[in-house]
């Protein structure tokens, strides 16, 4: 655990109800949100504070998951109205999320406010929100030594300018494949990678769902398939926690980034997610523990490393 | 170079001629062929010998390909008729093809018959044909120390019975992602190769095109990404030439076959395909040597390997 009072994470996303129906199974109005789901797995390895907005039907045994993992959630406002809603299924094709609806509610009106404390951070998320509203918040953090950045469709066809606005402010760019080749109009990873990269941040970081990430920084490839997960029973937020397992392995390298602390923290990623797609919602990661990080990432590494010959 | 007589490879596979439309643009009747796309990198690791069907139309230059390769072509008969054509379109996916056209012609009535000498062969690869011609083939085989197995939608469509009776015989299968997962009914990939090794291989390696191989064995997974390619010019032939890669690795490592010659072989495999896919049928593979395979071994490593901390 980092130590420094200033090496801290603060997100900025979205906290709700998701209803799922997966091959697995369908559960209703379950805890999720991007907050949520980048939050617990990076509280593994820093102190992580959020910012949000909830309404009143978000009770106190809903900040308890975050609570309980030591968040501070002083920053997420309390509306009158209800929480965000998702309802999603992913009986037709697991890697793909078909939305059934999406119940903005008190999502409509945030504006994300950053108290004193929150200003100080060090390492900022800024999740899949609003570009002009990740903005906002990059406005008034006072000098963060990590910026990180999500996004997904919705905003590549509706806000295009404002998210490149956003992203030439940050270090780095976390996005899945479909959404990279979409905003750089390419059919080819590589070439997407390196116009993104053009585009601002010195990291770029494609999440590629079973078939694992693709990194491109310091005019290099880092590349590695996905944790072999045999029970896949609900992807959602899979893109959230790897954020989160890159994040906290970041600040809590603190000063020290570089490519290998970068090349871990992709793995970092891709362990949570693992954990996160074991279960619905964010029952897996809300259980995981830094020990049972680590013992996968022991397999890991013999999936994807040559054997030393006998 | 593998200099025992006994180390060798047989390959039974396809001959023809391929009309290819890709973002690229269109070739007409170039040569191709799971044989050919096979022979030429197996050629570079190890002696080669092709068993095939050929009209009146494959001519001497056709046969020089190979043959400047140092490829035995003694295998492969000559019909009344005109060569196996295949048209096909990567225009709207680059992963998959469009099959425009298909003419068997030599090859619907081809029966294999092995020569005393190609009976002896140590490595035997039995590539994408009828299942009952691969059998065929293997009973005329004395005793090899390997077999590979490649097949497509088709075979497992029509011909399924047949499929796992020659399966249960081989030590290798290697097969696309989405025919492993068709073959299987299952929808995740941990789960069907478990599946297939249960039908006899000890080796099942998935080819994932773009997303590289996962290879499962001895009860564990290997899995590693596709080398990144910026051009991918006509994918056409990529997992044969993966095959032959492969199987020449193999070939290469003689007796000496255990998990880190399996890892090496699939590498080699990936090295090969990444070529294959830079130009128009096989042009590139007709051009690349060890040397370049070599660079380009160096640069991939560099991709899938943790970078020592400075």
């Amino acid at each position: 655990m980092a130590s420094k009072a200033s090496d801290s994470i603060l997100v900025v996303g979205s906290m709700g109800f998701d209803t799922i129906t997966s091959p697995s199974g369908h559960v209703d109005n379950l805890l999720g949100g991007s907050a949520n789901y980048f939050s617990l797995p990076a509280s593994l390895y820093a102190p992580v504070s959020v910012v949000g907005v909830v309404g009143e039907d978000y009770g106190p045994q809903h900040f308890k998951v975050l609570q309980d993992h030591g968040v501070d959630t002083e920053g997420v406002q309390v509306q009158k109205g209800e929480t965000f809603r998702w309802a999603g299924s992913y009986v037709a094709d697991l890697n793909e999320a078909v939305t059934l609806k999406t119940e903005l509610n008190v999502f409509r009106n945030f504006d994300p406010k950053l108290s004193e404390a929150h200003r100080q951070a060090s390492f900022v998320f800024l999740a899949n929100i609003d570009p002009i509203l990740q903005m906002r918040v990059l406005d008034q953090i006072e000098s963060a030594d990590f910026v990180g950045l999500d996004t997904m469709n919705y905003w590549i066809d509706s806000k295009l300018p404002d998210l490149k606005k956003v992203l030439a402010r940050v270090d780095a760019f976390l996005v899945n494949e479909t959404e990279a080749l979409k905003m750089t109009g390419e059919s080819n990873i590589v070439v997407a990678t390196k116009k993104l990269a053009g585009m601002g941040p010195k990291i770029i970081v494609v999440k590629r769902g079973e078939y694992g990430f693709f990194m491109f920084s310091e005019n290099r490839f880092f590349v590695l398939p996905a944790v072999p997960v045999e029970n896949v029973v609900d992807p959602t937020g899979a893109g959230d926690s790897f954020a989160g397992g890159f994040m906290g392995h970041l600040c809590q390298a603190g000063k020290g980034i570089n490519y290998r602390t970068l090349q871990d923290a992709c793995i970092q990623g891709s362990i949570v997610a693992s954990f996160c797609v074991q279960d619905f919602g964010i029952r897996a990661l809300a259980k995981v523990n830094l020990a049972a990080v680590e013992r996968r990432m022991v397999e890991y590494m013999q999936v994807v490393s040559l054997k030393g010959t006998p």
